[in-house]
């Protein structure tokens, strides 16, 4: 019987260790540093970079070549919600239940903790030593993948158009579109990563690549349903804001229960993806469960 | 005689040629497209992808090789510029003659545009066509020396120590510890990567970053001279906003008479880190003088 909780805790004390050397070595004991150590360390569920590792081991590799990514990942992933939870985004006061960035800091010192979180996660990328010449081209190839799943091609694409989803009712195609991107483009490419870091073979990448598309859907659904039926104190952060700030949800498009049906197909969909993978592949078939049972 | 005026001309054409083309690649008609494109493309002075390409002349390079690093630069220093005139920031509302990006779209499609733009710039420089293997390690090289300038121990520190000092008056230390930083960085990391793209020797690099030193600090006092004694129309923005908002200048500091001696005093002395170089290294001189006679 395979241990979600031990593996999930292993994996991201290894992530919090790797990202807390990569803050000691870049720091200078100023306010920039604290700001930004203040976010990454704030306690994430480190769900991007497991995924990044796992997706290493699952097709044969080692986890400690895809732990330089992995970092870059959470990273990119922090540095988003810093500017996400900004006054002129989402406003938010609450996140990984501690004040966010601007309101602990100030929204200046937000924008550029986000700015240097992001432009770090590339200097990581491109400071991991290579010893052979493909290795170099591999990592070239790695910082291409992540650059656009972050960009204005992917996830900065669906916050656009998650903020001009504000105040109108998405259809279901949009609201699916706007997701895929907001949070499904670094989902897939942090397992994409893993993957071809750990020497994937074509077909296997193009099954964790369906494997990533359903459960970052169902990811979201159940971000969704947590903002609807969740526990506040377990989460962190408040819920009903979403139908507070007319948000388009899964439950306000389909009601609680087909979104929650919803969310079981996408998760049997992903664990299908998983089918031709040997046992290797456990933590990525338990970490589908998780994701749709998880309470915060 | 050497044709500064025609130069300038020649290498923005080709640095904006790229940068549409870049933008073109990436578009997908969105608005953040929309906001990208029109704070990249607004008419800016192109200084730092010109010393970029102009580094590696001066060491018998082709500045096509650099053309790319040049226009991640550019793209970079667009970025910052867009989050610097946000109104959590320096509150700007004109920006190269035209209205800053915020004003344009909202507040946070500026903050979505600048993150796009240093993620393209990084991905850019990923997608470098790398035909032999040292070459890949050159391109993470320069990524790395790139991402460095721009962080939390380059740019974004100036920015913070920028804002630190608002409302209180530096001292001359700590006025070019904070210029060194916020407009050195990237001036000197333009140089070193185009003189490092065209193979420079250790002896060289060494002078072309003494150059960019003194440049990159002249170009700032110059700057500050500007704001007091510039013409509006000229620069497409208002002056007199330095004093307005007490920041720290030269001419604050030194007076007008004083601040123009010491730009040209480190004018003199980026020409002498020049002197070991041939004609190629005409430009680079012509660059310093013109920095500190320019309008705008």
């Amino acid at each position: 019987m395979f241990d979600l909780k031990l593996y999930l805790n292993e994996k991201s004390q290894i992530v919090n260790e790797a990202l807390a050397d990569i803050l000691q070595n870049n720091q200078q004991d100023e306010i920039i540093d604290e700001a930004m150590r203040y976010s990454l360390m704030a306690g994430g569920k480190r769900i991007r970079p497991v995924l990044c590792l796992a997706a290493a081991e699952t097709v044969g590799g080692n986890p400690a070549d895809a732990l330089t990514a992995a970092c870059a990942m959470e990273m990119i992933h922090t540095y988003s919600l810093i500017h996400d939870d900004l006054p002129a985004m989402d406003n938010d006061e609450l996140r990984r239940g501690k004040p966010t960035c601007h309101i602990a800091f100030d929204e200046a010192t937000a924008v550029l903790a986000g700015d240097a979180l992001l432009t770090l996660a590339f200097e990581v990328l491109a400071s991991v030593p290579v010893n052979s010449s493909t290795r170099a081209a591999e990592w070239l190839q790695i910082t291409r993948i992540i650059a656009v799943a972050a960009g204005s091609r992917g996830m900065i694409q669906g916050q656009m158009l998650d903020m001009a989803a504000e105040g109108r009712r998405l259809n279901l195609a949009e609201l699916e579109a706007m997701h895929t991107l907001k949070t499904g483009a670094l989902i897939e490419a942090s397992l994409h990563c893993g993957a071809l870091l750990a020497r994937a073979s074509r077909a296997q990448l193009a099954h964790l690549k369906s494997y990533a598309r359903n459960i970052g859907l169902a990811f979201q659904v159940a971000d969704d349903i947590l903002n609807v039926a969740g526990n506040p104190e377990m989460m962190g952060k408040a819920v009903g804001t979403d139908r507070l700030n007319q948000k388009s949800t899964y439950p306000a498009l389909l009601g609680l229960d087909a979104s929650r049906q919803f969310a079981r197909k996408l998760t049997h969909r992903a664990l299908q993806a998983l089918e031709t993978f040997d046992s290797k592949a456990e933590p990525l078939r338990a970490l589908a469960t998780y994701i749709i049972e998880r309470k915060r």
